[in-house]
């Protein structure tokens, strides 16, 4: 089908202004964060109003065997919304709104171009809480969230994305739409499609709306940033504390980190002393859980356990200690990381990463490796970045091979080659260190069901 | 195939003593609680011991187009586990061991016979908590929870089955053995089948072992009985107190609840004075919420809104106020009753009760029925008493009449009609009220990929 032909389709279906075509918008909506994967090629840009306009899209890319990419905050980090070929790139820009708040229920609906940020702000301002959260929340939007089951700081205490999600508007790969539990709680139906989409990364279909479930604010909190000198002791102190107090987040992350976090946010290390890992946790306050909290810290101080802590006395105290974790992923931006996103049983995180961290020190030991993660959840980010002399083409290679060892010891703890980033196309390749080949097989088989065609995100994921 | 071939043939998959085929024990495997459906045919019960049996059991069915049914616990009340023709029943009653306990990852790793309470008092005995729980615990195994998502009485606070599965292993019906999950906190590689094979009630595979979260034990609780003279009463109350304390039960009976109960439990009616409702809640109590709570039962006794209260002192107490509520659908037997299981919105499942009433009312005014459920979910156990000079049989043909009725209301209120016990074979013609046709068309499709030739629990659910 000639390309002339196809936009001039596509603009009777959406407005001629919301059909955009030159390259740089086509660079700016058909790629995300992935940085290792070659640039975007799309025939244009389309940014829906109405579920309606995307099921004619829908529709006509059947008939023409065209593929749709859908393309939210664009925050992901596996190429899951990147632009290969000829694609139609659906921007979800312009279904941003938030659709309609039940009090009773304690719902929200809204479109899946909001961010989260926006959800965020809109619970806080009814005294309630959005509890996921990472720090790409002003970018990313509620479709990608649930399309990659997205986890971040509080899944310790609250779960990931899928938790939150009562129901969902979704578009088929055939164009039909279905709307998923329509923010029920209890709905014992037969097979719960909702769940079958979040995480399915626009491969079944393209989420329109959302039905969310809000909560209630945590009490007031408090934030402790700690230095140790081993990964053992994070462990002791994370067993300690839960069974003591309700935490929000506990997170670590190693001083290459620390380095580059510093050094990009300009702000100050906060400790006398050097160690190989900080830490930091949040936990719901009151004066009673204070007691708990410091005497924990004075027996793990006393035990050497603990080099040094810092804890938060306000919010924005909190907010500054709480920079040193979240601004690992930007910093380290510069230095072109290949990110591995693994996850295993948190009882075993550590003993993963020493066996992670031997085979890179024996195999590769010219390379930098940052390590930052969520402990409680058996989730580690590892980030290898890439020395200035080595050209992309060949750190892509030596990454392809990194990734190899660094995922049979994945498969051998019988973890997850991605916790919370997705498949995309960056790991697909790798997908059968965490699926059987049954698991892939049945897997083809349901995007048959949903997308005979495989217009929706054709590449990803399988 | 002949059905002595059949049965040499399975007698070899299986030790001799683990295939029964006398109609006494077809009888008693073949068939759940459901009483308006017909009695279960079946060529025997086979009783696996292990996962590998039961691949080849399928494996054979396959090959002679026989269909599988499985057998767990029996306390279903759709028909999910009734066996039509000539089935093969497949208890899982020999598989009822707990395989291994994660104490850093407070995870439980056991087979699908186990009971529920099997599964509630090994969490106890290691001070954790198994928060499903319903009137049947003793007898219903975890893989029948699994594969209906098993609500019950403490939804409000620790969501359905869904919530605590953190892994499956299944046996599709193609015969291959899937790992799901295996017991990850963050995985994000794709269409997550543990979730579609939770509530697909034995229509895709069976589930042969799961891995279940454990959480901390609630604090010391407390139970309190109360009587209202209206149900709006009841909706403030349970606001009231959702703003002010962390609720782990909230659930509401009618006055025909109350006396079967008291009959048939042999319990004396606990208040002065009859009113049309009652209700029960249980919260996690100390000095503080306990000011708060006799706080807001004083305004609402002072408001009229509650008529009398009960509180419970201990344990005792607390299970003895349970009884009035637990003891209800076992008190309902007699009277042969057919259960409706709907479920609303929270916020609407007073106006849905208000609507299906008037219904019921106008155009049944010669039935009984019998109003319970548990309100914060939205989820409404309507049951409609046989009368005593009705058949058996006119009074199926006239439930399936009322149903007609009373899902019309559910459709219209965007609700379910199964929020907790499935659809199995009693719910089936209904579907359509629930999902839309294209939504069923899925459904179909997605069987046809695990189980191509249906033979696992054919006939139910779609």
């Amino acid at each position: 089908v000639e390309n002339n032909f196809i936009i001039s389709a596509v603009m009777t279906i959406f407005s001629k202004d919301r059909v955009l075509f030159d390259y740089q918008s086509i660079l700016i909506y058909g790629k995300d964060l992935t940085d290792v994967l070659p640039p975007p090629h799309a025939l244009c840009v389309v940014f829906p109003q109405d579920k309606n306009e995307l099921v004619s899209l829908v529709h006509f890319a059947n008939e023409h065997r065209l593929s749709l990419v859908p393309s939210g905050g664009r925050t992901g980090y596996s190429g899951g919304a990147v632009a290969k070929q000829n694609d139609i790139i659906v921007s979800f820009e312009k279904m941003n709104h938030i659709v309609d708040f039940n009090a009773a229920d304690k719902t929200l609906h809204c479109e899946a171009g909001v961010t989260l940020k926006a959800i965020q702000d809109y619970a806080k301002q009814l005294d309630l809480f959005y509890p996921v959260d990472f720090a790409s929340a002003a970018e990313c939007q509620i479709g990608g969230n649930i399309a990659t089951n997205a986890g971040g700081l509080h899944v310790i205490r609250y779960g990931s994305t899928r938790q939150w999600v009562m129901g969902l508007t979704v578009i088929t790969g055939r164009g039909d739409i279905l709307g998923c539990n329509k923010g029920l709680v209890k709905n014992a139906t037969g097979y719960d499609f909702r769940h079958l989409f979040i995480g399915s990364e626009g491969t079944l279909g393209f989420i329109t709306h959302a039905i969310l479930k809000l909560t209630a604010l945590p009490k007031k909190t408090k934030v402790i940033l700690f230095s140790v000198s081993n990964n053992q002791a994070i462990t002791i102190l994370l067993s300690v504390l839960q069974q003591a107090v309700s935490l929000i987040a506990f997170e670590f992350f190693c001083h290459t980190a620390m380095q580059c976090v510093m050094q990009a946010e300009q702000i100050a290390f906060p400790f006398q002393k050097n160690t190989d890992f900080y830490g930091l946790f949040e936990y719901e306050s009151d004066d009673t859980v204070d007691l708990i909290i410091e005497k924990i810290l004075q027996d793990q101080l006393n035990k050497n356990n603990i080099s040094e802590i810092l804890m938060s006395h306000h919010e924005k105290e909190a907010n500054h200690l709480w920079r040193y974790r979240k601004g690992i992923s930007r910093s380290l931006k510069k230095y072109f990381p290949y990110k591995f996103d693994l996850a295993v049983l948190p009882s075993t995180i550590f003993s993963f990463m020493r066996a992670a961290a031997d085979l890179l020190r024996n195999k590769y030991a010219a390379l930098e490796t940052v390590w930052f993660g969520h402990v409680g959840d058996g989730n580690l980010h590892v980030n290898v970045l890439k020395p200035e002399t080595v050209s992309e083409k060949d750190f892509a290679v030596r990454c392809a091979e990194i990734s190899e060892t660094i995922y049979a010891v994945i498969q051998h703890f019988n973890g997850s080659i991605c916790a919370e980033h997705g498949v995309g196309l960056l790991k697909k390749p790798y997908l059968h260190y965490s699926k059987s080949d049954s698991e892939i097989q049945y897997m083809r088989g349901i995007k048959n069901i949903f997308d005979p065609n495989h217009v929706m995100n054709p590449g990803k994921l399988i």
